[in-house]
């Protein structure tokens, strides 16, 4: 049967002051008026039963996901430490398998914007089929709309089907000119939306990346925090996508965003006449193309533009709107007592 | 006797939403680390006694700058209702005549910023000798230190002696091209520093503006009130300087600023090596040429340029530096619930 993976990882820094540790990405009404994890989870419940989302979280983020998504704690797999991406979707595969042996997993992000979750539905369940149809990892290209130097991207090979691809080979985050013509030449964004069934994964993860298959003994045992004391922190697109033989590419053309970071909000929510996208009681006055988000205290925009203002979790952020991506950077440079929020 | 008047009034609106009812502009350290009314009357002190300060301001005002100055009521005139600086300065010099039969009173604003106080107090002196011997209403005019078209200019006729000229005429608030014309051609601006003899003064009002003179009996009749409700609310300028004969300019050489708005905040206080003038806990992060001021609230600057961020009395000012000039616009267009501060 269809499984889905929800991974709610990172540490949120980011979205800073808005994200903070009681209150991560996950669950804020990034996009609409809902926590992101809730639309995510929207998104792929008529694909796959709520019975078989599982949730990949950290001890803080866990309960609250729980929580918002009403899942039972069986369905919540609380990693004793951040470990990317590669020993969370082990875990969960596995932990699929045992309770459905002819399971077929879907991984996603539990923080994705999916404008059109009809499409983005129809490429999953495609996406799932090939899985099972071509015993192989699929991962979904997305057709770009923008040139975006921050995603990686997938060069497509030779066609096997509709819109199934050999991959000629993946590129993490390229430099903006290489961004440029990689778009150009018809390379397709690496979503993180993958599907497998759960035999061929493991397979392919014991003749791949022993890193992380060799520790499972200890999910075995039911020890999942000696598991992620000695499993290796690697990314899945590293441990597998990038070493297998046995991966193949879904074309996928639906809107998706990751939504990274602030300059992400002026692309999934709606601007007013002048560019500028607002939350929260903020005014503005001869403002354009700024992103302004406050939880509570007035906000005045005069004469600016292209800045991202946030007033959250008691700090006030005023940040050039180019500088979006330089989020950690920026927060580094922050006295401790400035930068940590409750 | 020499006397000084300050002259405190004013919205306050050009600081929103640092100053407030509750604390307008006089009462805030804009300039250093002390209120501006006590920097203001400090620079005044070692030429006129204590004793022979007036201040004029509202009801609001009235107390805390008694308070913050430390003056007996007696000195403190307050104004059943604003109505600009002739019938303030009529009472005024009333009133120190009343006291002093050959008093020479100085004319101040409470909220500038004297970065010279000695040099300050040799130009206000000589404009107080310049009073009493030239029998004349002297307007002291400012040497510029920039093209400033938010001033009102005096052009200087011929000369009398030493820095003492005719005033050939004054101009309000030139537009810039005009400003820079004036300033080239020896302008000079109009401060608001003036000095005269109460006898002189009161002659002239009499004789140039009776729609001031004319309700003062109200003030000999003790009925203050009364006063202000006959009373033209006119400008001094107006009133007295572009109609009586009697005007002479003092050339003042000294260091001079009304702290008229946010932008003036980069003149009065030391910038770091980007430009950045900070004051509260602001971080800056690649910030450059931007005034910030928090009253708790830590806020982070991060890659902007030339902005006026602001964090007080629960309202967040973001504010593109080249409209500080407009604050009486932007907070119109507001809505008043977020206007109106305590």
């Amino acid at each position: 049967m269809d499984w889905a993976v929800l991974l709610a990882g990172g540490s949120g820094t980011r979205f800073w002051p808005l994200s903070s540790p009681r209150r991560p990405k996950q669950l804020l009404p990034l996009a609409g008026d809902v926590p992101t994890a809730i639309a995510t989870a929207r998104a792929v419940e008529p694909l796959v039963s709520r019975k078989r989302i599982l949730v990949v979280a950290g001890a803080d983020l866990a309960p609250k996901l729980a929580a918002a998504l009403d899942l039972p704690p069986e369905q919540i797999l609380v990693e004793p430490k951040a470990a990317s991406t590669a020993p969370a979707l082990a875990w969960a595969t596995a932990t699929a398998l045992a309770r459905d042996p002819s399971a077929t997993l879907l991984s996603m992000h539990a923080d994705w914007y999916l404008a059109d979750p009809e499409r983005f539905r129809r490429a999953a369940d495609a996406a799932l089929e090939a899985a099972r149809m071509d015993d192989a990892l699929v991962t979904v290209g997305v057709v770009p709309t923008r040139v975006e130097p921050g995603y990686g991207h997938i060069v497509p090979g030779e066609i096997i089907r509709g819109p199934l691809y050999r991959v000629a080979r993946f590129v993490e985050k390229p430099p903006r000119p290489e961004a440029e013509s990689l778009t150009a030449s018809g390379a397709l964004w690496n979503s993180g939306l993958f599907a497998w069934t759960a035999g061929r994964f493991l397979d392919e993860l014991r003749q791949h990346a022993p890193e992380v298959s060799g520790p499972m003994m200890r999910l075995a045992e039911g020890d999942v925090a000696a598991f992620f004391d000695e499993v290796s922190p690697v990314a899945i697109d590293v441990a597998l996508f990038e070493r297998s033989e046995r991966v193949i590419m879904l074309r996928g053309d639906f809107p998706w965003d990751d939504v990274g970071n602030w300059e992400a909000i002026a692309r999934v929510r709606p601007a007013d006449a002048e560019g500028n996208v607002l939350r929260g009681p903020v005014s503005a006055v001869d403002a354009a193309r700024s992103i302004a988000w406050s939880d509570g205290t007035p906000v005045v925009l005069a004469g600016v533009k292209d800045v991202v203002v946030v007033a959250a979790n008691g700090r006030i952020l005023v940040l050039d709107r180019s500088r979006a991506g330089d989020m950690k950077e920026v927060l580094e440079s922050l006295p401790p007592d400035v930068r940590t929020l409750e």
